[in-house]
């Protein structure tokens, strides 16, 4: 399994993942699953990457190399606002799933994949958008501020108190360290590390990147102090008055 | 969907369910979990079912049709000890499962079904099983003290990071009514009202038992603190201090 989760506030954008990638418990692989293109002073684009990492794999490769070359039908550095750069990583989905698809499906084995895709591009705003296998994709609003994509659940109820248009950039940094935290703490095949990117809007350029590893001096003062904030909101709810 | 949790500590037992049935989000429909029989000074017993609605009501008439008649095969009054009131419960799954389970299958919908049960029985101690659907059951243990099913992902981590075989009664009520107030609040299919039962070691008899709906003065406090300490812990975790 595997965590990404990628969250718009007014401030910027975060991109979150852990690495760790399997096929049962005991096949255990790291793969990183953040990419980012980029043209200082032009476009930014991060891309959280789960499912089947040969089809993730495949639109990775074609968009990073038209990325390099130019000129292709897929090249993000061509796109002229994030709408039509979500289009082209969609196209780039649909084409691989059309081309590998049925052959891995015959095999037996899921080919769905999902993408995190966000960044901006001069003159549109900072946009985030999720991208799903057959290249349709959802952007995220004001009342749905973040995507997440995998083993999603255990990390989801820190992201619905906490975030908001609102939350500044660290705190919603921090809240998806939390939350990521969290689905670590209660699933053994989500790992580290974990790669974060945050994105200041307007800056046109990767704000600040990041591989924490378990034991990042941050990633385990940030767990540990959350565990024991925790217990200590757990301790402040009062008792139930019950007979016992 | 639906949300049980059992819990185990050295105090006593907690059983707390929610009470939202539901065939898809547009025919919701309220049916209690729980289910408690008892002799006070000689045994307790409490199930919290899930899964197929017509296998769990059907386990529960035939448990429930002995109890009070007495002298069948599957008498929980007649059982010795936990484990073989455990193995009567899941005796009846099976028997539920064989008589009922392949015309279900054959219509398409599945049969499976999940018990957590849990009680004390005069000479034993009190014990918490997870009953499966084959009638096949594991109890739990103190590094496994507690048992979930349903909705289970949300309301995880909270319970990992608070309940071990120490942890009071109080505090243990306490966390299954967090855990709960957090699947709620990220999963719309799991709704009040909310039933707990407190079980005190060795009372041999009921010990508290509520049934909570939304608007129940302590669970509606229970959720608004959590909610204000959960951001207050939230802001005591320190910001990275990364350069953007």
């Amino acid at each position: 399994m595997t965590y990404c989760v990628g969250i718009k506030v007014n401030d910027g954008l975060v991109f979150a993942s852990d690495s760790r990638t399997n096929a049962g418990v005991d096949l255990v692989s790291t793969f990183r699953k953040m990419f980012v293109f980029d043209r200082p002073g032009d476009r930014m684009f991060a891309l959280l990457t789960t499912g089947n990492l040969s089809v993730t794999q495949s639109v990775v490769s074609i968009l990073s190399q038209q990325f390099e070359s130019g000129g292709g039908m897929h090249d993000l550095m061509a796109a002229g606002s994030m709408f039509d750069a979500a289009c082209i990583v969609g196209n780039v989905m649909r084409e691989v799933q059309d081309r590998d698809g049925p052959a891995i499906r015959t095999a037996g084995v899921d080919s769905n994949a999902l993408v995190i895709f966000g960044g901006q591009v001069r003159g549109d705003r900072a946009r985030l958008y999720q991208i799903y296998t057959p290249g349709n994709f959802v952007e995220a609003t004001a009342e749905t501020p973040y995507f997440q994509n995998g083993e999603v659940k255990y990390g989801k109820p820190v992201l619905d108190r906490v975030i908001g248009p609102e939350t500044s950039l660290m705190d919603a940094a921090k809240c998806a360290l939390i939350s990521i935290d969290s689905t670590m703490r209660s699933n053994m095949t989500v790992g580290p590390p974990i790669d974060m990117l945050l994105y200041r809007t307007d800056a046109l350029a990767i704000g600040h990147r990041a591989s924490l590893e378990a034991d990042d001096p941050y990633f385990s003062a940030l767990s540990e102090k959350w565990s024991e904030s925790l217990n200590r909101a757990f301790l402040s709810v009062e008792d139930p008055d019950w007979p016992i």
